[in-house]
């Protein structure tokens, strides 16, 4: 995601810079920055932002320890989840990239993100999408009781329910997040945006490739249920509540239930390049024809 | 709400004290005589029925209480939380009347609601709503991160999110309430009764008043989903299900995805003045033209 | 659920013996094999597998150790919820035939369900209806409040709302199950798959019977609102997202919102006879007549 | 432990049946109704009251349930205790009868107990010495790393470290109990009263029988320490921080560091009976010849 | 305390202001200044700094919020000990005079104790005597019941029983603290310092004033056994390990096992004033004339 | 510890390699054996066997997670402890070395010791002192704070209180452990073995060198109080409830209170080199002269 880029779209945020390599860096320094200065003005919540964030040395201890102590239960300790958490960040820099993108894109993509920390400490769509990529990995490596033992606990603690095989690409925003369910051969690309209630389904009892393919840059309105092996284009736009069991083509609008293209199915009307950054929701209102109240 | 009403709606439910001083003590008592007997006939259940309700002096400590111990985390610890809830609560005369008008709406409203005991103790809406008013609360007092975590943890616990700068106000029932999601400019009225699933949502990435005005005795059906700066007004319904983008007038009707209103927009149907209170979800079938299974 | 139909379903997963009696020992003993198995494979799950599965001598024992400690809270301690599910899974051989016909649902109709164990540990669903079944035995002994807290439980920790009056057949699926909501006066027959987000609801605030009644092998797609005192006849199928308020004959699909029939309200298109087994969720398609993007 | 004995000693305290069967009875009523009164009268103690005895319908229930919540850790859960502790006090009488018998001996010997329910929840004494009979028996049954594990449990946790290889008899009191230490050989006879910080130690690193035998009736002052595989013969009495590595012979007095017999080893002054009921300390001050300040 | 006092005794540290009212204040303040520089220098140890000091606005509300979650257990939650402890210390001055001479007693007696915040926090000694103060507050407000399990708790958690009747003056220092068992009836004058294993212990079984009455600054020596009802007059010093059951007169030393007065019983040797704060616990060796080895 | 001795002193069990390297490496290999012998005999103990031992690829990483479990509290969290404590024993061989020498140490000298990881998990003692190395580190690089709040946490859950800055050598058997209070200039040496109750402390308010000096092989018996700059020689033995305020030569025994030498002051009786290896409490009673019951 080029800083270009953040600064049109939330100029107010400050900008990461743009060598990937001191990203993170900076990132962390951004993160530390916040919190202290939420400590100060907040004694009561000072203890929670140094257990979290200000004792740590690195974005990810504290994330593993965040994770480890909102994923743990009494049969599944924290310290487990804790040691397996940080043995995955720091080992793996595609983890941590993935992160500090996700972080990027919730702060500037989300008007009600005011900083990383917040979204470090607070977002469950964030943190259930960085457990479930360490599930994943956990996956790939046939350590799969394990993975299904994390999907498991993400979906008891964040309500997100996201199979461990399913392939999620970079700076992706789950907003509020609640109630997202992602299935075994789905595969989400980059700078997507899915909000809360979005279901990517199969298509029933028999195994194999029964999944949405999600194209990059897409945007998922709230409730909007998208069901078996079909693909959603890059740039494509879902609008919130529909139902969707066909292809849609790229930079295209699916509407409704059953959905539709906003401005019919054979010259679709065609939009920005990535929904998934700009979240325009709702300004194909007035492309939806028979949307009159 | 007066008795009379409340005598209409639910003749088998104890009725408050027309004056509001009294009503407090009033339903205090009732809740204190229900605990009580239900911990007699219940031994399994009695130490929790003690430790919630029936070894507190006040509602407000038996809430503060109850929350604390329900939202608090290994890293925000319930004594914090006790306090954080107990110094609002008992200094704050309006919220102690919000959570009384609220225990009052759900006690009459919803015919699943046995006891006011039952709705304090159990219904997560309920106590969604009371932590979100303190949370609101410490927003007003530019205590922002504090009333961001509170907000995080109630939709961690509860599956319920709203964000903590949103105006909630008084008689207000979450039914269920799982998957309620309330953006940061949104407005709600009095005496609106919201099922779960419901999404008062934003339109896109952009700062400012985004998110939707519900007037005083709205029904909102369960999974609808409302985007934008947009009116709901007086006593409007919205059924289940609906994706609404677009003002709905008084004590109209809109249904479907997306939502129209019943009885066209020309000349819509006109109904009962608060469906919010008379919960009626369905009666406008006959109504909905093209709904013919 | 005769063998035959599961080794037609799933070639792959092992077969129970037809003989019920058998069928229970046989299942406790495919599920602790499969425990050692995952246990020997991935030391980080062993104690975890130990504790909830291998140091337990009977299923009824596993699921109630299990139940005990998901659903605890401060104020409900997990020896208190332990012994009450010990007590009634012990005692009822009800609950125990009904526990193992959802094992066997979930393993032969999900794909993503690689092993009873998996389903017995993870599933919410799964979990979320045994714990309903007790509560249910105890609404009908005239144990409400206790019943009733073991609902908000419930609901606080799975997202899964059952009114502890609703009545569930055996052979049930809650496939990934976050957001389900069923209502007091509900019924659910036997051999029916429910996924998530589906809410089974009343119609206002007046009591009596006012919840759907649902047949036998039925199947209710994602996100499905189903209002009211109607019936969805055997083997019916409700696409998911649809909003339905009037009556579904047997064997029909009704999709969309407001739903209709697929195939035509007079000459409805009839399928095989019980989706709720083979979970076709989308081969509907060509059927919907205006589904097209 | 005769009923006559009881009344000359303690007249105010109520007196058991004197039909064994009866007084198992008789004390759990007794135990009852005074945590009902103390519920009664402290509100804030009530729900403790509940959850530990008044929901319980047996002696054996609540003690096993109060042992497991307070023996637990993150490691061995509570179900886990109180499952072993359950399973041991239900079907094994004798388990049940020294409960009871040391339940008596606490309540009539020590006047700062107040009550049996005091004894029962509150003296660690009682607590570590039933949940070592337990460990006892599970040595006895070769299960011995669980029973090193809950010998551990109760160092922790009560600071009371009793080898589970080691024999105790029947109406003990560990009065304070604090410190307390107990081989692996030692044998402790019928009617013994033990303070705290009292040792039974062995002699050194070479294994076999290498711990005190304490005969029926004797009374260990606080901070004795007897070492060795010697008698300490029935009825004898302990003073206060001795340190005895020699018989003792029966209803004698041994003082001091190193210990003497009060009235020389020659003719030793021979007291009452059962001086571990009496729990006379200090009357033998006048027999101490040099004793003189 | 005299400021002069602590000067001498201890010139490194800072003295408090010489008026009452303006030490607790001051005494707060250094508090606050040291958790303060410590979470500096320490970040992984500033959580819990502002979690205990830090977060709070007084110190009552600081050791309320320490008790509250040191002596909880799973049936006696933290919020409802903390609002036990901060109803205590908020409305009785004595509880908090008390605590504060107590802090001083051991800032300037204990070399090993490095600052107030480090005596706050870590001294179980200290925290096992402002608790019993509360316990004893109870216990004279007849909550006997409430004030027993108090004891209980503090004597699992700190290995330190104190009888809720016993009375103890202020300026106490509890050094280790761990074995301490004090009696019903005993009774504790004011700047006294008492070391680890001390027992203040009664006569046997009967009832009524049996324990050791402790004048002021008396110094007690670890491991020391005083039983009965006797005096230890104004200023005495009793050797560690001593066996005292016969008063000792005001500034006298008295040692071993039986005790014997140091200078001879007719003209004992007389020290200083006040042992208790000068904790001289070995310049009587000299005087103890067949100690040697 | 050479192996040749091993082999003397306890012939049944299994004997370390000579080499030191390869001693760490066997030490881990017949933990990890006895744990799953264990696991395999008990499947109630095999959960917890898995999390503390089986799990882990290292004696540090059980060690530190066992002690993270244990010392944690609802103030310093778990995740935290056992992060400090790896960091710890990962980086630092000698703390390694010494916790092996410690195992070791208990296992050969203590005949209740059945196996290494009996000690490992169930050895308060031994908890203790490895906790203690830590802290003592801390000390030692100025992180006082952390090392005075692990000092506390050892105290509260152990009863062992060893002030961080005492220095303690390798093969040290804490037995029992319960009340061992070790001060702040204390130094332990090799080999040494500390019963419970045991006393190394200090003489009074002023600060400075003022704690016992221990020997190499030293044996202290349970209870005994050593107070003051004194050195106890190499190979002394200090007999149970001893109290000692002048310095003990070499191989020489003292025993009472006041503690005298055995065989007199002049000519004391020599005894073997190392009782802190060869355990042995008792057998000097035939020179200690006095001792006559």
């Amino acid at each position: 995601m080029p800083a270009e880029e953040h600064r049109n779209a939330s100029p107010a945020a400050p900008l990461p810079p743009t060598d990937t390599a001191e990203e993170a860096i900076w990132l962390w320094t951004q993160i530390k920055a916040e919190a202290r200065r939420d400590a100060e003005a907040e004694p009561a919540l000072a203890s929670y932002l140094y257990s979290t964030i200000l004792s740590h040395s690195s974005l990810e201890r504290s994330l593993s320890f965040h994770l480890g102590n909102k994923l743990c239960s009494s049969t599944l300790l924290s310290t487990l989840l804790y040691d397996l958490f940080l043995n995955n960040f720091s080992t793996d820099p595609d983890l941590r990239a993935a992160a500090s993108a996700d972080l990027l894109a919730a702060r500037y993509r989300d008007p009600a993100c005011v900083s990383f920390s917040h979204c470090l400490l607070n977002y469950k769509g964030f943190l259930a999408c960085q457990a479930h990529r360490v599930a994943h990995k956990l996956w790939t490596q046939s350590r799969r009781p394990l993975a299904l033992a994390l999907q498991s606990r993400i979906s008891d603690v964040f309500a997100v329910d996201i199979h461990p095989a399913a392939k999620i690409g970079k700076g992706i925003l789950f907003d509020h997040a609640t109630g997202v369910v992602v299935g075994e051969t789905a595969v989400i690309g980059n700078n997507v945006s899915i909000l809360h209630h979005v279901t990517l389904g199969g298509t029933g009892k028999y195994g194999g490739d029964r999944h949405p393919k999600i194209g990059d840059g897409v945007l998922i309105g709230a409730g909007a249920t998208i069901l078996g092996n079909i693909n959603i284009g890059e740039g494509a736009k879902i609008g919130a509540g529909s139902v969707v069991l066909i292809d849609v083509p790229p930079r295209t609008t699916a509407v409704g239930n059953p959905a539709r293209l906003v401005g019919g199915k054979e010259q679709p009307t065609k939009h920005e390049e990535c929904p998934g950054e700009s979240m325009d929701h709702t300004s194909f209102i007035s492309g939806w024809s028979d949307y009159i109240i």
